[in-house]
């Protein structure tokens, strides 16, 4: 844990109240694991808070369902039911997003990284969550089908209290200069050295 | 995500599944944040396999509840209702391990943490749980509360399919070469670099 003291004070004009609670940007980066299952550990956290969360998984597969969405999932139902916690909603590029109407076709994963990004900013625009997760947004904006300064100018002009965690590798420098809080999660060992594959309950 | 080959053929005489479905000691160290948070985002991931979580966290304070806390133990609540899940227990020794009938004093941390060790031995010799998260274990086995080589004959030799997450800064380098996956989560940029402080819904 991060100790209390800040180790410089900025002339933001901003009181330390102020400067606490504005919204972050995070970004989970690096070769390592971890990136994607600490922004899924903040979600879980911000539930618990009634934050309303948003996940954006920006993954080509439609089958593909990771453990953490029926978790979360169901976190969100709680929510509906009894008032517990936050609402979640989970979208995925994969299986075509889901507010949207077109049926998606599978090889244009360019077109639909940009159809899911024009979303976010509507979102982020009409402060609909308060904390989004944009699982491997790092990709579609390294392969130039989201374009990273219109995500710098949305990030940096976005209303009010909106928390947004950013995972992948190879984070544009752009991105990270903006970030307030940037993890790079490195690589000291992996299973995979040692010829062992993903299993259920650890990649999934 | 990792690439799917793996970069060596171990000759350890098991065959791809076995190795596959070898449980895992997990370590996540470093200075960076997500540490912990990844750690339960793998405890929200293993709920949903069904995998009978248990947490224990090596804090000093018994007040900190994080929302983490609040989550997993809600989905572990669901799967004594509805058997949805797995079921979550959540030990904190700052509050007196709940197991214990001492009251504990405030100031014998370490005996505390010795005593979270001796019950996570018993727990991983009767196979009570699949997944364990030891958060902020490094800490006590640095201050020497907890011998190190017994943890690694613990953990080298635990029966059955049982995964362990170890979290905190400075793990040990027995430690390290035990596991089988080790991350370091560093830190590229911090809000406290910049007199933010921690706020709700993020760092709790």
């Amino acid at each position: 844990m991060p100790q209390g003291r800040p180790v410089a004070i900025p002339g933001d004009n901003l009181t330390t109240r102020q400067r606490r609670n504005r919204a972050l940007v995070i970004v989970h980066t690096g070769d390592g694991k971890g990136k994607s299952t600490a922004a899924f550990g903040l979600a879980l956290r911000g539930w618990s808070q009634g934050f309303r969360i948003g996940v954006f998984q920006f993954v080509k597969s439609a089958k593909w369902r990771i453990g953490e969405q029926t978790a979360l999932e169901r976190l969100g139902s709680l929510n509906s039911q009894t008032g517990e916690g936050g609402p979640v909603e989970w979208h995925k590029m994969g299986s075509g997003w889901s507010w949207s109407r077109k049926a998606g076709s599978e090889a244009d994963h360019a077109a639909a990284a940009a159809e899911g990004w024009s979303e976010i900013k509507r979102r982020l625009a009409a402060e609909t969550h308060d904390l989004y997760v944009l699982d491997e947004f790092t990709y579609p904006m390294a392969w130039g089908w989201v374009d990273v300064q219109d995500v710098i100018d949305a990030l940096a002009h976005r209303p009010g209290r909106q928390h947004v965690i950013i995972t992948g590798r190879r984070a544009d420098p752009r991105l990270t200069e903006l970030a307030d809080l940037v993890t790079d999660m490195g690589k000291v060992k992996h299973p995979m050295d040692c010829a062992q594959k993903g299993q259920r309950g650890i990649e999934w």
